[in-house]
């Protein structure tokens, strides 16, 4: 392919608004641009590399018999009045009307499409299982669109779903897709980890795992052990309970064993009461209020901790749960915001069981401007409950084998969940079973954000402004760059180099612009083909100079090996070599 | 692959709701659903067609140097606004608002968008041409969607669009789509015309064509000289004037050369007063009022003749055309709806060629149940202008050399347009040419209706409830049907067979299930592959029963010919003749 020929609107500047270095270097290589807040045009090398990601992903799906269905985005309001959803997804589903005023939803996902699709069609255990999937656009009327492709409103997405007779046959079904996620993954170069994450509280047995690939930008929290397998996200990662490191017992004040109440003018937030009395947030207990369905209930938590509101869901076993609001609880309850305690409080109380194990603690005083110091667990306040309802934090010991556990970030880029019959449910799809009894399908859905993994290779491929495709989702293997198009010796060996390559199926981007040297070298930087050859003073010898992927099974080190001199044939050979096996 | 894996929900009935052929069979043979009016799910067989249909689109897109991109459909109505589209594109454009009330259009088509991204990024001749394209789901909100996929609300689309720097560019490049065009409809099997076509009011050269599927059903008349190579839409279709066939000459009462008025009760319509007055319409002259660019003018049509408006308004050079409202002419005119002749009116008249040639004709009176007869064109009422202003009819003569004409029912698969500079004038795209001379790049857009193209071929292909898909977009190419999945002899023969043809390259599609033979062809001769092999009692012999197209060549002949007994080996020679040349 000629670059002359090709639409690459390279930028020399880097764009103000792109915070992520994904984002950064898919606008300034040309491979895409922002046509409105979270939406992008992807331009020919961007609509490429999508390509050669969705042709991955399609193989991998039909490997496991998942078959391809197209499913409109418009989508009749009823159906999401059906599954409960037009309520439960608030403003991110993007809703619209035709001309008949009849209201349609502008499909974010198609649990409720294809649920009434098997509805009407799926009728006897015979059918099942099956699993239909698509490639298609997908919106989400996001509140903060941000990082490019990372996180847009309009996005391509491969999501699945499965219906299966039984829980036995969604665990084959749901395993094969995390098998085939887990190639696709790796196929596409990504370095990502599968977590454990959180179900919510949809039915059944509700396991799920996220595929997150590592980025320092990445919006989510991935919880690993260095020793063992265990991968969790931040919001379902357990670890060892009655392990929480001895704290420093604070000063003593009067008779150690009784609390003692003290002067804290305006120290509403934990920090502020911690420098105060000289003491560490890990001193201090928290004490917050919250709706569990509706009633009040105050949450105990060590200062330097976060609640985990999905494990306080789980452990209270409500489906809503939301902060109590602060003007509403000072009103109502009669309580001091910032110096709450957990004294004569007319709710019941749950405490981290970091909470129970603190010694001679600090906790509000339920009176403006005051707290207790030398506070006993046990002894000067009860509970009702004790439960792990923190988010684990560095340090804390892994629940499985006991070793250290470590954080990273990541973008999460693939979800698997077994949904059970939610949906099955709300939309009163049956099928009758070998007995003809009728039974409801139990389903799995599956997806894969693909835009965002283009963004996220991009993201984790990028560096210094240098792009370094991996070869399987490149737009093109080898950039070819002759030093002078005007020098005929150059282009001779460039078409012969050229017809080389293509006949070893190598995808070839010759340079052919008319351009200084430092301009195609800058181009060639941001584009990041895996291998380049520069056809330069030495053409004559057939000579020129090659760099390329240093190791391309190495996928920790993007940088390509440093540039060496080297014939013709053996360019063919390192083509052969590290290009050719991964091309198909 | 196994049939009984696969989800082909066939039909045993005709489904009530579906009018064409191809909306029953793509029904029947489980390849798509409806989702909503004019909404449809593609389900895995209906996909695979798809897929075939986009592939041979890019090969032939990619080609002719047109680079693939993709395009949101979500875009801003500001752009709309400034090309002035949102004001003339009506309900059929469906909008929508985001969490921030920002508006936006679901695009139809991309000529906003693409715009706005060239006037951004080309800013030289250098860059030009420049032919983009995408693969992409569209939004039109039909007034009345029908015929399954042939005239949806969500479909898909392959639209293209070419920037160049000057008229004798753009030539080349639409010469070169249409080009493309013609080898994308004859790869996938369709029987087509191109015709010329009108530009409406669009400046510049403005030339069109459209791409016509034959079809019964079709919405748009086809012209078409019977001798040489002329085809023109009926709203573009010239015919040679001054022919217009003799007519039988009315009746005489009184003097010959004198126009009579005669009373002619309740006859407001042609037929009525023809009838009454026991001529055909041919002989009387229909005086119709119209409004252009908001002036009044009255328009002579021959009885048997239809007007044709886009003729109308490029022979009177207006920009807006539309009929008078006849209640406002009734009150503001003064003139009897039914009995108006062009007599004494306020108002400029146009008269079609046919018009002024008749002789002795029949007029209105411009007085309630009356009209005149013996009335002479120039002699007894005159015209400030004439021109070809009617719809072309059977019996016309071709224009260019003089043969008959006929009429066939078309459906648009794809469509052409030289738009000039229509967006980059509304819109401020602007390059610098050769001497550093701010210039508009005149474009042209290509469009193909990717699902509609898929309803088409079934419309041309479906006969009796039996499918016969054309090799290149055939969901497979061999239905491998054993008798009895419990014989052991049968099945394994079909599995060598399928083993054989599949190492030719050919798709096979095995009907595994345990199914009485009857209900196995019923849902062979819906799902329509284009060669059929019948594993039975002759197994044992290796003799199978085989039919395939009888003709891949004769695309006329869609039936396959009958079923024959042959050999494992023949069989083979046969797919390697009939099917193989046709795959990739």
């Amino acid at each position: 392919m000629r670059q002359s020929q090709l639409f690459i609107p390279t930028l020399r500047e880097a764009p103000a608004e792109a915070e992520a270095r994904s984002h950064q270097i898919l606008l300034r290589s040309g491979m895409i641009r922002q046509t409105a807040s979270g939406i992008y045009s992807l331009l020919p090398l961007g609509r490429r590399v999508l390509h050669k990601i969705e042709q991955i992903v399609r193989e991998e799906m039909d490997a496991i018999m998942a078959q391809e269905t197209l499913l409109p985005s418009l989508q009749p309001i009823e159906l999401w009045e059906e599954s409960g959803r037009n309520r439960d997804y608030g403003p991110e589903l993007m809703r619209l009307s035709d001309r008949h005023d009849r209201s349609f939803a502008l499909g974010p996902t198609h649990e409720e499409v294809i649920t009434a699709l098997i509805r009407d069609e799926v009728h006897s255990y015979r059918q099942l299982p099956l699993t239909l999937y698509q490639i298609s656009t997908k919106y989400r009327d996001e509140r903060r669109p941000r990082f490019g492709l990372l996180r847009g409103r309009e996005f391509l997405m491969k999501d699945a779903y499965s219906f299966s007779a039984n829980w036995e046959e969604l665990d084959r079904v749901y395993e094969d897709m995390v098998q085939a996620y887990t190639r696709i993954f790796t196929r596409v170069g990504l370095h990502f980890t599968k977590v454990e994450a959180d179900a919510g509280t949809i039915g059944g047995s509700g396991e799920t795992h996220e595929f997150m690939a590592l980025a320092d930008i990445g919006e989510d929290t991935i919880v690993t052990c260095t020793a063992c397998d265990y991968a969790a996200n931040l919001e379902k990662a357990i670890y060892k309970t009655g392990t929480d490191a001895e704290v420093t017992k604070p000063f003593t004040q009067g008779t150690e064993s009784q609390k003692v109440k003290v002067h804290t003018p305006d120290t509403k937030t934990i920090q502020q009461v911690a420098s105060y009395l000289n003491l560490e947030p890990q001193n201090v207990i928290k004490t917050l209020l919250y709706e569990a369905d509706g009633v009040p209930i105050a949450v105990l938590i060590r200062g330097d901790h976060e609640v985990n509101e999905i494990k306080l869901q789980h452990a209270l076993k409500v489906e809503q749960l939301e902060m109590l609001d602060q003007e509403k609880y000072k009103d109502d309850l009669q309580l001091p915001v910032g110096y709450l305690g957990p004294y004569d409080l007319s709710m019941k109380i749950i405490a981290d069981y970091a909470v129970i194990s603190m010694d001679r603690a600090v906790t509000g005083a339920n009176e403006v401007d005051h707290h207790y110091i030398q506070v006993q667990p046990g002894q000067d306040f009860t509970w009702d409950a004790a439960a792990d309802i923190r988010n684990a934090v560095e340090g804390d010991l892994c629940s499985s084998c006991g070793s250290a556990l470590t954080f990273d970030r990541g973008i999460e880029v693939g979800h698997v969940f077994k949904l059970g019959t939610k949906y099955s449910d709300a939309m009163g799809a049956t099928f009758l079973n070998q007995t003809g009894t009728p039974q409801k399908p139990i389903m799995g859905c599956y997806g894969i954000g693909i835009s965002r993994l283009l963004g996220t290779i991009a993201e984790q491929y990028a560096a210094d402004l240098k792009m370094s495709w991996p070869v399987a989702v490149a737009p093109y293997h080898v950039h070819l760059i002759p030093i002078s198009v005007k020098d005929e010796v150059q282009m001779e060996l460039v078409h012969e180099l050229e017809s080389s390559l293509t006949a070893l199926g190598v995808e070839v981007l010759v340079d052919d612009r008319n351009e200084r040297p430092g301009v195609k070298f800058k181009d060639a930087d941001l584009i990041g083909l895996p291998m380049r050859v520069i056809v330069g003073k030495n053409a004559a010898d057939r000579q020129v100079e090659c760099s390329w992927p240093a190791n391309s099974q190495d996928t920790e080190n993007t940088e390509p090996s440093s540039s060496e001199r080297m014939s013709v044939e053996e360019v063919l050979e390192i083509a052969k070599m590290h290009i050719f096996p991964k091309v198909d």
